[in-house]
Protein backbone atom coordinates (compact mmCIF):
# COMPACT_ATOMS: atom_id res chain seq x y z
CA UNK A 1 0.00 0.00 0.00
CA UNK A 2 2.50 2.25 0.93
CA UNK A 3 4.11 1.60 -2.55
CA UNK A 4 1.17 3.10 -4.11
CA UNK A 5 0.50 5.99 -1.99
CA UNK A 6 4.44 7.18 -2.37
CA UNK A 7 3.94 6.69 -6.21
CA UNK A 8 6.59 8.41 -8.30
CA UNK A 9 3.88 10.85 -9.92
CA UNK A 10 2.64 11.75 -6.60
CA UNK A 11 6.21 12.66 -5.27
CA UNK A 12 6.44 14.90 -7.92
CA UNK A 13 3.37 16.50 -8.12
CA UNK A 14 3.41 17.21 -4.70
CA UNK A 15 7.36 18.31 -4.95
CA UNK A 16 6.45 20.18 -7.96
CA UNK A 17 3.42 22.46 -6.12
CA UNK A 18 5.65 23.30 -3.10
CA UNK A 19 8.32 24.65 -5.09
CA UNK A 20 6.10 26.93 -6.86
CA UNK A 21 4.36 27.81 -3.80
CA UNK A 22 7.69 28.37 -1.98
CA UNK A 23 10.28 29.12 -4.35
CA UNK A 24 13.56 26.62 -4.84
CA UNK A 25 15.49 27.82 -2.42
CA UNK A 26 12.91 28.20 0.43
CA UNK A 27 11.59 24.50 0.17
CA UNK A 28 13.36 21.60 2.46
CA UNK A 29 12.76 18.06 2.46
CA UNK A 30 10.96 18.20 5.51
CA UNK A 31 7.76 20.28 3.69
CA UNK A 32 8.16 18.19 1.03
CA UNK A 33 7.42 14.46 3.21
CA UNK A 34 4.69 16.59 5.26
CA UNK A 35 2.43 17.35 2.09
CA UNK A 36 3.39 13.78 1.36
CA UNK A 37 1.97 12.20 4.59
CA UNK A 38 4.80 10.43 5.40
CA UNK A 39 8.31 10.55 6.79
CA UNK A 40 11.34 12.04 6.35
CA UNK A 41 12.99 8.92 6.28
CA UNK A 42 10.60 7.39 3.66
CA UNK A 43 11.21 10.05 1.56
CA UNK A 44 15.19 10.08 1.60
CA UNK A 45 14.77 5.91 0.56
CA UNK A 46 13.72 7.27 -2.81
CA UNK A 47 15.66 10.67 -3.27
CA UNK A 48 19.49 11.38 -2.04
CA UNK A 49 18.72 14.90 -1.19
CA UNK A 50 16.50 17.85 -2.55
CA UNK A 51 19.13 18.48 -5.34
CA UNK A 52 17.76 14.90 -7.18
CA UNK A 53 14.14 16.01 -6.30
CA UNK A 54 14.45 19.19 -8.14
CA UNK A 55 16.59 17.18 -11.10
CA UNK A 56 13.61 14.59 -11.09
CA UNK A 57 11.00 17.59 -10.69
CA UNK A 58 12.13 19.72 -14.10
CA UNK A 59 13.30 16.28 -16.34
CA UNK A 60 9.76 15.80 -16.17
CA UNK A 61 8.90 19.32 -16.93
CA UNK A 62 11.40 19.11 -19.74
CA UNK A 63 9.85 15.90 -20.91
CA UNK A 64 6.35 17.45 -21.16
CA UNK A 65 7.55 19.51 -24.35
CA UNK A 66 8.10 16.10 -26.43
CA UNK A 67 4.50 15.21 -27.25
CA UNK A 68 3.63 18.16 -29.30
CA UNK A 69 7.25 17.78 -30.87
CA UNK A 70 6.72 14.15 -31.80
CA UNK A 71 3.31 14.90 -33.25
CA UNK A 72 5.00 17.52 -36.12
CA UNK A 73 7.66 14.58 -36.35
CA UNK A 74 5.19 11.84 -37.78
CA UNK A 75 2.90 14.85 -39.67
CA UNK A 76 2.60 13.35 -43.54
CA UNK A 77 4.18 16.70 -44.34
CA UNK A 78 7.38 17.56 -46.37
CA UNK A 79 10.44 17.28 -44.23
CA UNK A 80 11.55 20.82 -44.94
CA UNK A 81 7.86 22.24 -43.38
CA UNK A 82 8.15 20.11 -40.88
CA UNK A 83 11.74 21.15 -39.88
CA UNK A 84 10.34 24.69 -39.71
CA UNK A 85 7.27 24.09 -37.88
CA UNK A 86 9.53 21.64 -35.08
CA UNK A 87 12.10 24.47 -34.62
CA UNK A 88 9.09 26.92 -34.16
CA UNK A 89 7.20 24.97 -31.94
CA UNK A 90 10.35 24.61 -29.39
CA UNK A 91 11.08 27.81 -29.42
CA UNK A 92 7.55 28.99 -28.70
CA UNK A 93 7.08 25.94 -25.69
CA UNK A 94 10.69 27.52 -24.46
CA UNK A 95 9.22 30.94 -25.02
CA UNK A 96 6.15 30.39 -23.00
CA UNK A 97 7.28 28.65 -20.50
CA UNK A 98 10.18 31.30 -19.22
CA UNK A 99 7.23 33.60 -19.44
CA UNK A 100 4.29 31.57 -17.45
CA UNK A 101 5.68 28.92 -15.49
CA UNK A 102 8.68 30.89 -14.28
CA UNK A 103 9.78 29.08 -10.80
CA UNK A 104 10.49 25.78 -13.18
CA UNK A 105 11.79 28.09 -15.83
CA UNK A 106 14.28 29.31 -13.33
CA UNK A 107 15.37 25.78 -12.03
CA UNK A 108 15.88 24.35 -15.49
CA UNK A 109 17.53 26.99 -16.12
CA UNK A 110 20.09 26.81 -12.82
CA UNK A 111 20.42 22.87 -14.06
CA UNK A 112 21.59 24.27 -17.80
CA UNK A 113 24.44 26.14 -16.25
CA UNK A 114 25.40 23.89 -12.40
CA UNK A 115 24.22 20.56 -13.53
CA UNK A 116 24.37 20.27 -17.26
CA UNK A 117 24.66 16.23 -17.64
CA UNK A 118 20.94 16.51 -15.83
CA UNK A 119 19.56 17.27 -19.39
CA UNK A 120 21.28 15.81 -21.16
CA UNK A 121 18.74 12.74 -21.40
CA UNK A 122 16.01 15.62 -22.63
CA UNK A 123 18.64 16.79 -25.19
CA UNK A 124 19.10 13.79 -26.76
CA UNK A 125 15.44 13.35 -26.90
CA UNK A 126 15.26 16.46 -29.44
CA UNK A 127 18.54 15.73 -31.06
CA UNK A 128 16.86 11.95 -31.94
CA UNK A 129 13.77 13.53 -33.27
CA UNK A 130 16.10 16.16 -35.35
CA UNK A 131 17.56 13.25 -36.56
CA UNK A 132 14.49 11.43 -37.67
CA UNK A 133 13.22 14.29 -39.74
CA UNK A 134 16.39 14.80 -41.69
CA UNK A 135 16.52 10.74 -42.78
CA UNK A 136 13.14 11.37 -43.65
CA UNK A 137 13.98 14.41 -45.69
CA UNK A 138 17.22 12.65 -47.22
CA UNK A 139 14.67 9.70 -48.10
CA UNK A 140 12.22 12.27 -50.38
CA UNK A 141 15.11 13.63 -52.02
CA UNK A 142 14.72 16.97 -50.07
CA UNK A 143 18.18 16.97 -48.30
CA UNK A 144 20.97 15.46 -49.76
CA UNK A 145 22.54 11.97 -48.47
CA UNK A 146 24.65 12.80 -44.73
CA UNK A 147 25.04 11.82 -41.27
CA UNK A 148 21.64 12.37 -39.65
CA UNK A 149 22.34 12.87 -36.33
CA UNK A 150 25.60 15.54 -37.10
CA UNK A 151 23.01 17.64 -39.44
CA UNK A 152 20.99 17.37 -36.40
CA UNK A 153 23.52 18.73 -33.72
CA UNK A 154 24.12 21.62 -36.44
CA UNK A 155 20.59 22.87 -37.05
CA UNK A 156 20.22 22.44 -33.07
CA UNK A 157 23.43 24.71 -32.27
CA UNK A 158 22.88 26.97 -35.25
CA UNK A 159 18.91 27.62 -33.10
CA UNK A 160 20.99 27.90 -29.81
CA UNK A 161 19.11 31.87 -29.16
CA UNK A 162 15.64 30.64 -30.02
CA UNK A 163 16.19 27.49 -27.47
CA UNK A 164 18.66 27.89 -25.12
CA UNK A 165 18.33 29.65 -21.63
CA UNK A 166 20.86 31.69 -21.92
CA UNK A 167 19.16 34.08 -23.88
CA UNK A 168 15.33 34.26 -22.71
CA UNK A 169 15.77 37.55 -22.15
CA UNK A 170 15.76 38.40 -25.76
CA UNK A 171 12.54 36.07 -26.54
CA UNK A 172 10.28 38.76 -25.98
CA UNK A 173 12.19 41.38 -28.30
CA UNK A 174 9.68 42.45 -30.94
CA UNK A 175 11.83 41.33 -34.03
CA UNK A 176 12.35 38.15 -32.75
CA UNK A 177 10.11 36.32 -35.37
CA UNK A 178 12.41 38.22 -37.89
CA UNK A 179 15.37 36.89 -36.47
CA UNK A 180 14.25 33.19 -36.51
CA UNK A 181 13.00 33.65 -40.22
CA UNK A 182 16.20 35.25 -41.40
CA UNK A 183 18.48 32.04 -39.50
CA UNK A 184 15.74 29.31 -40.64
CA UNK A 185 16.78 30.76 -44.33
CA UNK A 186 20.18 30.51 -43.46
CA UNK A 187 20.25 27.07 -42.64
CA UNK A 188 17.99 25.46 -44.55
CA UNK A 189 18.97 27.11 -48.26
CA UNK A 190 22.30 27.95 -47.20
CA UNK A 191 24.25 31.18 -48.01
CA UNK A 192 26.30 29.95 -51.05
CA UNK A 193 25.21 29.50 -54.59
CA UNK A 194 25.49 25.99 -55.55
CA UNK B 1 48.68 69.84 -19.61
CA UNK B 2 46.75 68.26 -17.23
CA UNK B 3 44.67 67.75 -20.61
CA UNK B 4 47.68 66.01 -22.34
CA UNK B 5 48.28 64.03 -19.10
CA UNK B 6 45.18 62.61 -18.17
CA UNK B 7 44.42 61.67 -21.66
CA UNK B 8 41.72 58.73 -22.02
CA UNK B 9 44.58 56.58 -22.93
CA UNK B 10 46.12 56.91 -19.99
CA UNK B 11 43.21 56.37 -17.32
CA UNK B 12 42.20 53.35 -19.49
CA UNK B 13 45.43 51.58 -19.38
CA UNK B 14 45.53 52.67 -15.61
CA UNK B 15 42.44 51.25 -15.14
CA UNK B 16 42.71 47.85 -16.59
CA UNK B 17 46.10 47.29 -15.16
CA UNK B 18 44.42 48.28 -11.52
CA UNK B 19 41.32 45.95 -12.58
CA UNK B 20 43.42 43.13 -13.38
CA UNK B 21 45.22 43.54 -9.77
CA UNK B 22 42.19 44.31 -7.55
CA UNK B 23 39.68 42.67 -9.29
CA UNK B 24 36.20 44.55 -10.76
CA UNK B 25 34.54 44.16 -7.24
CA UNK B 26 37.30 45.66 -4.95
CA UNK B 27 38.73 48.83 -7.10
CA UNK B 28 37.38 51.58 -6.29
CA UNK B 29 37.84 55.09 -7.93
CA UNK B 30 39.87 56.41 -5.27
CA UNK B 31 42.49 53.90 -5.87
CA UNK B 32 42.30 54.86 -9.59
CA UNK B 33 42.59 58.02 -8.96
CA UNK B 34 45.80 57.44 -6.82
CA UNK B 35 47.39 55.46 -9.49
CA UNK B 36 46.64 58.37 -12.19
CA UNK B 37 48.13 60.93 -9.29
CA UNK B 38 44.96 63.26 -9.62
CA UNK B 39 42.17 63.86 -7.66
CA UNK B 40 38.95 62.08 -7.08
CA UNK B 41 36.91 65.20 -8.44
CA UNK B 42 39.34 64.84 -11.75
CA UNK B 43 38.92 61.68 -12.29
CA UNK B 44 34.75 62.09 -11.85
CA UNK B 45 34.75 65.08 -14.27
CA UNK B 46 35.35 62.57 -16.83
CA UNK B 47 33.61 59.28 -15.78
CA UNK B 48 30.54 59.76 -13.86
CA UNK B 49 31.17 56.45 -12.07
CA UNK B 50 32.92 52.81 -12.11
CA UNK B 51 30.41 51.36 -14.11
CA UNK B 52 31.05 54.21 -16.83
CA UNK B 53 34.73 53.79 -16.50
CA UNK B 54 34.72 49.73 -16.56
CA UNK B 55 32.55 50.50 -19.71
CA UNK B 56 35.34 52.39 -21.12
CA UNK B 57 37.86 49.82 -20.44
CA UNK B 58 35.51 46.56 -21.92
CA UNK B 59 34.89 48.51 -24.61
CA UNK B 60 38.30 49.16 -25.68
CA UNK B 61 39.28 45.74 -24.60
CA UNK B 62 36.49 44.54 -27.38
CA UNK B 63 38.12 47.06 -30.13
CA UNK B 64 41.57 45.19 -30.05
CA UNK B 65 39.78 42.00 -31.30
CA UNK B 66 39.00 44.32 -35.14
CA UNK B 67 41.75 44.70 -36.37
CA UNK B 68 42.98 41.15 -37.62
CA UNK B 69 39.05 40.76 -38.35
CA UNK B 70 39.39 43.95 -40.60
CA UNK B 71 41.82 41.99 -42.12
CA UNK B 72 40.45 39.07 -43.28
CA UNK B 73 37.40 41.18 -44.65
CA UNK B 74 40.12 42.83 -46.56
CA UNK B 75 41.98 39.70 -47.82
CA UNK B 76 42.31 39.17 -51.85
CA UNK B 77 40.05 36.10 -51.33
CA UNK B 78 36.84 34.34 -52.00
CA UNK B 79 34.39 35.54 -49.78
CA UNK B 80 33.46 32.11 -48.59
CA UNK B 81 36.71 31.71 -47.68
CA UNK B 82 37.14 34.49 -45.43
CA UNK B 83 33.79 33.95 -43.95
CA UNK B 84 34.94 31.26 -42.92
CA UNK B 85 38.10 32.44 -41.32
CA UNK B 86 36.80 35.40 -40.06
CA UNK B 87 34.17 33.19 -38.20
CA UNK B 88 37.19 31.50 -36.90
CA UNK B 89 39.05 33.80 -36.13
CA UNK B 90 36.40 35.79 -33.90
CA UNK B 91 35.81 32.35 -31.93
CA UNK B 92 39.40 31.58 -31.50
CA UNK B 93 39.97 35.09 -30.23
CA UNK B 94 37.15 34.81 -27.46
CA UNK B 95 38.26 31.76 -26.49
CA UNK B 96 41.68 32.82 -25.96
CA UNK B 97 40.70 35.62 -24.35
CA UNK B 98 38.45 33.62 -21.70
CA UNK B 99 41.12 31.56 -21.05
CA UNK B 100 43.83 33.94 -21.17
CA UNK B 101 42.56 37.35 -19.61
CA UNK B 102 39.86 36.21 -17.28
CA UNK B 103 39.33 39.54 -15.22
CA UNK B 104 38.68 41.48 -18.11
CA UNK B 105 36.32 38.31 -19.61
CA UNK B 106 34.35 38.45 -16.91
CA UNK B 107 33.89 42.06 -16.96
CA UNK B 108 32.89 41.47 -20.77
CA UNK B 109 30.46 39.27 -19.48
CA UNK B 110 28.62 40.78 -16.94
CA UNK B 111 27.94 44.02 -19.41
CA UNK B 112 26.84 41.25 -22.17
CA UNK B 113 24.00 40.40 -18.97
CA UNK B 114 23.55 43.41 -17.21
CA UNK B 115 24.47 46.30 -19.98
CA UNK B 116 24.01 44.81 -22.97
CA UNK B 117 23.45 48.16 -24.83
CA UNK B 118 27.58 49.26 -23.42
CA UNK B 119 28.24 46.17 -25.99
CA UNK B 120 25.79 47.06 -29.13
CA UNK B 121 28.79 49.48 -30.69
CA UNK B 122 30.95 46.53 -30.76
CA UNK B 123 28.30 44.51 -32.10
CA UNK B 124 27.33 46.47 -34.75
CA UNK B 125 31.07 46.48 -35.65
CA UNK B 126 31.25 43.07 -36.25
CA UNK B 127 27.87 43.16 -38.20
CA UNK B 128 29.26 45.93 -40.46
CA UNK B 129 32.23 43.59 -41.36
CA UNK B 130 30.30 40.77 -42.04
CA UNK B 131 28.04 42.47 -44.57
CA UNK B 132 30.90 44.06 -45.88
CA UNK B 133 32.01 40.23 -47.02
CA UNK B 134 28.50 39.31 -48.10
CA UNK B 135 28.17 42.03 -50.63
CA UNK B 136 31.57 41.10 -51.89
CA UNK B 137 30.05 37.46 -52.25
CA UNK B 138 27.11 38.49 -53.81
CA UNK B 139 29.39 40.99 -56.19
CA UNK B 140 31.25 37.97 -56.96
CA UNK B 141 28.66 35.80 -57.59
CA UNK B 142 29.28 32.90 -54.68
CA UNK B 143 26.11 34.29 -52.87
CA UNK B 144 22.61 35.10 -54.30
CA UNK B 145 21.52 38.67 -53.89
CA UNK B 146 20.37 39.34 -50.64
CA UNK B 147 19.81 42.23 -48.39
CA UNK B 148 23.58 42.10 -46.55
CA UNK B 149 22.61 43.18 -43.10
CA UNK B 150 20.13 40.89 -42.13
CA UNK B 151 22.27 37.84 -43.75
CA UNK B 152 24.65 38.76 -41.84
CA UNK B 153 22.46 39.01 -38.23
CA UNK B 154 21.32 35.46 -39.71
CA UNK B 155 24.77 34.35 -39.70
CA UNK B 156 25.87 35.60 -36.09
CA UNK B 157 23.05 34.32 -34.52
CA UNK B 158 23.30 31.02 -36.09
CA UNK B 159 27.14 30.63 -34.68
CA UNK B 160 26.29 32.39 -31.65
CA UNK B 161 27.58 28.80 -29.69
CA UNK B 162 31.08 30.18 -30.42
CA UNK B 163 31.30 33.72 -29.75
CA UNK B 164 28.67 34.34 -27.08
CA UNK B 165 30.09 34.27 -23.33
CA UNK B 166 26.88 32.42 -22.06
CA UNK B 167 28.47 29.52 -23.96
CA UNK B 168 32.50 30.12 -22.79
CA UNK B 169 32.24 26.45 -20.71
CA UNK B 170 31.35 24.71 -23.78
CA UNK B 171 34.64 26.18 -26.18
CA UNK B 172 36.86 24.02 -24.63
CA UNK B 173 35.62 20.81 -25.46
CA UNK B 174 37.37 18.51 -27.21
CA UNK B 175 34.52 18.40 -30.15
CA UNK B 176 34.67 22.36 -30.54
CA UNK B 177 36.19 22.42 -33.75
CA UNK B 178 34.03 19.51 -35.05
CA UNK B 179 30.76 21.33 -33.78
CA UNK B 180 32.21 24.62 -35.43
CA UNK B 181 32.68 23.06 -38.80
CA UNK B 182 29.41 21.08 -38.87
CA UNK B 183 27.77 24.06 -38.50
CA UNK B 184 29.80 26.55 -41.00
CA UNK B 185 28.80 23.46 -43.73
CA UNK B 186 25.06 23.72 -42.57
CA UNK B 187 25.28 27.52 -43.10
CA UNK B 188 27.38 28.21 -46.19
CA UNK B 189 25.39 25.23 -48.05
CA UNK B 190 22.41 24.95 -46.65
CA UNK B 191 20.07 21.94 -45.46
CA UNK B 192 17.63 20.93 -48.49
CA UNK B 193 18.47 20.11 -51.78
CA UNK B 194 17.79 23.01 -54.58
Amino acid sequence: MAEEVLSKERILDTTEAILRKFGPAKTNMSDIARALGVTHAALYRLYDNKAALKEAVVERWLERSLPPLQAVVEEAAPAADKLYRWLDTLRRFKRSRASQDPELFEMYSSLVTEAPEAIQVHRNHLLDQLATMIKDGIKEGAIAKQEARTTAMAVFMATTPFHHVAHSAEWELPDGDQRFDAVWHLISNGLLTR
